[in-house]
């Protein structure tokens, strides 16, 4: 009786609803987009976990809070987060804020639907087709096939189990111990993912056969051409190469016309990971980097990072059209694939992934497409690639600068040689002096909270920076704000 | 000198671009939240996909378009988009809209970071671990591990892995090769991510063993034991049991004591899929369904289903708190996860996923808790269950609905037999033409927009209706209508 009372009324207060997404949307630009943006303000403000605990309160109870109180903790949440739209945050291989993409965002939240059926996500699956298309003729295919994938990381595993599942289709109900023991191709300076998907997918990373690099970080076909040998003479199934453009740190594009000769010759699958360097394809004067990779059999692309739409972001792209995707995944669950709908059935892509419920990767790409036009996104990737050379140039006229190599992408990779170590390259403890200089440094700026950029070790080579700009709200002031930051936040060491 | 000068001003208009979210974000209020939850409104406007080409332009151009042409275009997409937040929306084990979790993906939206270092999301580190840990807590454990994943299809995948590494660690390095075959077992209800995972995983779908169900769907523990006999006789290695909270067609729950005791008794792995079911856990009246979960190694849970966080919000969680989840994921990659960092290297937690960048899937779960508390969240959950009694109350007063199964959780499963088949149970045609019944009258009620519900065969039944209300917008007036549009729209068949 009580119960069905409650039952008369809605439990959701529609109006106090809207009252609070409209102020916590103001408090949003307040503080997260306009200081966010305001290179006068923090790019964060740091404080340590214990400390931030502290003034956060986290804890969950059983009682709610007041409006007040909520949107208190908004703004609290802004504040002590990283603003990655701040002109001087440069230490991801993401930054910036489009506001068409976050425009696209927030609506794909409001409307919360899944991208698996053509029922309850009509505009969407139309969109996602659309845009995936867009981005194979950008590769220089024709036809093809695709879908969103939750990160780089996880298209770089769907190409690892269709090219398996490409040479050996029984391994969908069999698993590995139906398949020759399998061996994959990667150079030294690929991304993690090759290594945890290998690990993920039952392959084992023992499998993965590591090509050696030249001194830019691109990998050697005549290497690959000994691996692919190696292992067939360990009894391996050689069935996947992956070729890297843009990778993470130095930013090197592999030779994809020498790599796709070897996989022809070896009938080996050819996956690219574009995930970081992909969007260079959407420049005249710079997609030459990435020569040869309409031959690959599968491509991963993530808009999130250099187009700037956010994150989640990441296409995972087929040349093939025969449906090698779909029966390389479905399952063809009778309660969400039913077979006797009303509309076309071919329209319900979801069984092509290894999802369920899927995010809507594509709207954000889209609306930001329709602003500014492929031209638009041109030249925000030509500028991306001024700011490199720009700061390239200023780094070969400071003192205490270094390249560590020269750049033919946007990564910038460099040390610091402050005054105390400038020209003790002679010394015994040089290079662990030196390694020593950017821990110290990044620390520096996080707590001042002037600017952010990574940095690491790599190889035999000890820490460095790597700077990447992908963020058009950057000027030159910018820049020359960054290098001299730099040296005086590294004068007396 | 050109390039030089345009590096001097920001690429992006920061006043424009604000003026856009502002008048994008009015439009998606008036639009999508007024008109979504209003009952006069269509849940979607359905158009053939030819016809919505038409009438979308998707195609992505050279040039950009006009902020009034991108606004019109904003207000088309939500208009042709279902309202998964209307109250006469039942089709989808997620609904409704929680203006405080919605507010928290607006302001992830914004802030766009990764979840994988402290440094780069300070915030969302510490709140992802305050979060997983409320949800251990329900669970029954004082310890443990977890991470958010995209998704309850990959956090089944999860718990296959680690259960996998758990038993032969080698397998991350050597592969499935080095391992003996690996034996899986899930009841014939399970949701179709285990065979997902078993294919991506390279276990193969044939090494999962179908454990038999009573007929209300629930795990049969005696054929569990028989099926572990069987894969023993053939030579595989039990190593995986998945047990179902919640399946997604009849809503069953598997009983968990009594297959915690069969996987004691052989040292197997316990998964519960929680995914749909979880969520009852908040219940104080209703969480004895899960009696038992506190047994489980691991457990998948959607906050993004019953709980309304949107999507994607679902937690992997782990009783182990050994280190299991990072030794079996980890990658090591020094680019990020450095280990010279000024600040405590254990905050950074990325390296235990599979993934690299990561969405932050807590926020909105936090805030809409914050928010209600877990009283709120409760009462939520418990007027869910209330529905559901009210319409299987009425459903059994009322001429041509015929329940499924009596449900015991908030899937209601009926058929409708409509004033044409009523009384010919006997005829040789009669399921033939019952299974016919429901794609009709969804189509109908696509066509004229008034509401959604999915339908489906299972096991040996024909087609019938399964729907679920957790949006707590809903009224008992939507749910007479619910029960009256159905006859309605069948009335003459
Ligand atoms: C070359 C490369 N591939 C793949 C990835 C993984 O992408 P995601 O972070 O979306 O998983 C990255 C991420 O930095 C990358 O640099
Ligand atoms: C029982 C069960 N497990 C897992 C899933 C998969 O969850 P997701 O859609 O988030 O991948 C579902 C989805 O409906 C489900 O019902």
């Amino acid at each position: 009786m009580a119960e069905k009372e409650v039952l008369s009324y809605p439990g959701l207060d529609k109006v106090a609803g809207e009252e609070f997404l409209q102020e916590a949307f103001q408090i949003m630009l307040e503080e997260g987009v306009r200081k966010g943006m305001d290179v006068s303000e923090k790019v964060c403000d740091w404080k340590e976990p214990e400390e931030l605990e502290q003034i956060l309160d986290l804890h969950l109870k059983d009682t709610g809070e007041t409006k007040t109180r909520l949107l208190e903790r908004c703004r609290d949440i802004i504040r002590y987060s990283v603003k990655t739209c701040h002109p001087r945050f440069f230490n991801q291989l993401f930054s910036g804020l489009d506001p068409h993409a976050l425009a696209g965002r927030m609506i794909t939240e409001m409307l919360n639907t899944s991208q698996y059926t053509y029922e309850i996500a009509p505009v969407f699956v139309l969109m996602e087709e659309v845009v995936l298309k867009k981005l194979r003729e950008l590769i220089g295919w024709k036809e093809g096939d695709g879908t969103f994938c939750p990160g780089g990381s996880i298209s770089n595993m769907y190409a690892m189990n269709v090219a398996r599942y490409h040479c050996f289709p029984d391994c969908k109900q069999k698993g590995n111990w139906a398949l020759p023991k399998l061996a994959a191709f990667t150079s030294y300076e690929c991304h993690y993912s090759i290594q945890k998907g290998a690990a993920f997918l039952g392959i084992g990373t023992d499998n993965i056969y590591l090509v050696a690099v030249d001194e830019k970080g691109k990998m050697i076909p005549e290497d690959l051409e000994k691996q692919i040998s190696r292992a067939k003479s360990e009894k391996a199934f050689p069935f996947f190469v992956n070729a890297t453009c843009g990778t993470t740190v130095l930013g090197a594009f592999d030779p994809l016309h020498a790599i796709a000769d070897v996989c022809a010759r070896h009938k080996i699958w050819l996956h690219v990971d574009a995930a970081w360097g992909g969007s260079a394809l959407i420049s005249q004067r710079h997609r030459h980097l990435l020569d040869g990779i309409e031959r690959a059999d599968s491509v991963a692309w993530n808009p999130h990072k250099m187009l700037m739409t956010g994150l989640q972001c990441s296409a995972f792209l087929l040349r093939d059209s025969s449906g090698l995707l779909q029966r390389c995944h479905c399952a063809k669950a009778t309660y969400l694939f039913q077979n006797d709908k009303f509309y076309n059935m071919d329209y319900d892509r979801g069984d092509q992934t290894i999802q369920c419920g899927r995010k809507i990767d594509c709207f954000k790409l889209w609306l930001m497409w329709k602003a500014n036009g492929t031209g638009g996104l041109e030249e925000r990737v030509d500028r991306a690639f001024a700011f490199t050379r720009y700061l390239t140039d200023e780094i070969k006229k400071r003192k205490g600068f270094q390249l560590v190599v020269e750049p033919e992408f946007i990564n910038l990779c460099f040390w610091y040689v402050p005054p105390g170590l400038q020209g003790q390259e002679g010394c015994t403890d040089y290079y662990a002096r030196l390694g020593k200089v950017a821990p110290i440094i990044k620390e520096r700026m996080m707590k001042k909270g002037s600017m952010m950029v990574s940095y690491q070790p790599h190889g035999n080579r000890v820490n460095f920076f790597r700077q990447v700009v992908t963020n058009p709200a950057v000027t030159r002031e910018d820049l020359d704000f960054f290098l001299d930051e730099i040296e005086q936040l590294g004068k007396d060491l």
